[in-house]
């Protein structure tokens, strides 16, 4: 297909464009979206576009975690029931939204926004490692959790945290890495099965 | 993973929401979007937002083809080189798009915006069919070219359209079935095969 539609309207150009700026979005999704919205969802694109001014003027980095909050500190950090003595260290928002799932930790949270890739050009630098440093050096957190994921780049990511945290007096605490529950062995590659057997728990 | 994050800013739930509502996006690429909208690429968002709404406000069905357009007609539609005795009658405009991008059609254009599905409730009446026959009976047109897709739903399409123009005085034609520009034989699916040898064309 030729790329130069010389006869469609200038603003359908800019829509499709700024469409295709989205991550995971190509020409053609793009143009699909935006036909879509115009000849079916008229009230879908102006609470879009809504919704993206608001979000952009009011959303603001949370001054404990780093994550997205309206306000100076985000529903978690300002909630007087954590435990202020326990900071888990995630990747992305969607890491930390996996874990508050689990109803299993009633910790603090700082969330890096990224991980460590060298290929990218990400560094501790451009992650603003020092800002988690001092973050966990506030005199009550206890023990820093990192739960970065554990894929080549997340390794790396925590292995640039342990090395941070190696000679300040925090204790610092990796997931737990082993066979998923309710899977069955046969079907767990051996990856993870050579790290469950390697970080086998006594029980008895 | 829990669909109430409760600890999530509104806001960013909001426009989680009406990414959502796009075609092809699920809320695991909505939330991505949305993520990666307010860390890295503030720009993008603002920019998207007013193109939604520029587009939104300002473009409209031209009164010629039901194409999109700022004006009242369309490029295409208010160019005078292009043959008035021609109409050719696509599903959408990304159809259009291809037509023309094959540089070998200069009549007009009339686009449904859809296709007929009865499994959708979409028929004649919901793509306004009557406005198709209101603009083929202009006394200009000599000639229909349904160009409507060789699928299920695009050959019903096309039947709808042939029916209601049969007992008109206009010329009704619809593309040619067959074997691709370029194809070998060999990888053609036996369907197109039967329908190239079933309209197959007398050369000398």
């Amino acid at each position: 297909m030729d790329k130069n539609y010389r006869f469609e309207p200038e603003l359908m150009t800019d829509l499709i464009n700024s469409l295709k700026r989205l991550p995971g979005i190509g020409i053609r999704s793009a143009r699909r979206i935006a036909y879509h919205l115009l000849q079916h969802d008229l009230k879908g694109a102006s609470i879009l576009s809504s919704s993206l001014t608001k979000a952009v003027e009011n959303l603001r980095n949370c001054k404990g975690c780093n994550g997205f909050t309206e306000y100076d500190l985000c529903y978690i950090c300002s909630n007087q029931l954590r435990d202020k003595k326990l900071l888990c260290i995630v990747e992305t928002p969607t890491d930390q939204n996996s874990l508050e799932s689990s109803h299993s930790y009633k910790g603090l949270y700082y969330i890096l926004m990224g991980r460590v890739s060298p290929l990218e050009g990400i560094g501790p630098k451009e992650l603003s490692f020092h800002r988690v440093l001092d973050r966990a050096q506030d005199g009550i957190v206890e023990e820093v959790i990192i739960a970065t994921s554990f894929t080549a780049e997340g390794e790396t990511t925590a292995q640039f945290l342990i090395d941070m945290f190696s000679n300040k007096d925090i204790k610092t605490t990796r997931l737990a890495r082993g066979v998923p529950a309710g899977s069955e062995l046969e079907y767990i590659d051996t990856g993870t099965i050579a790290w469950a057997l390697l970080e086998r728990k006594q029980v008895g």
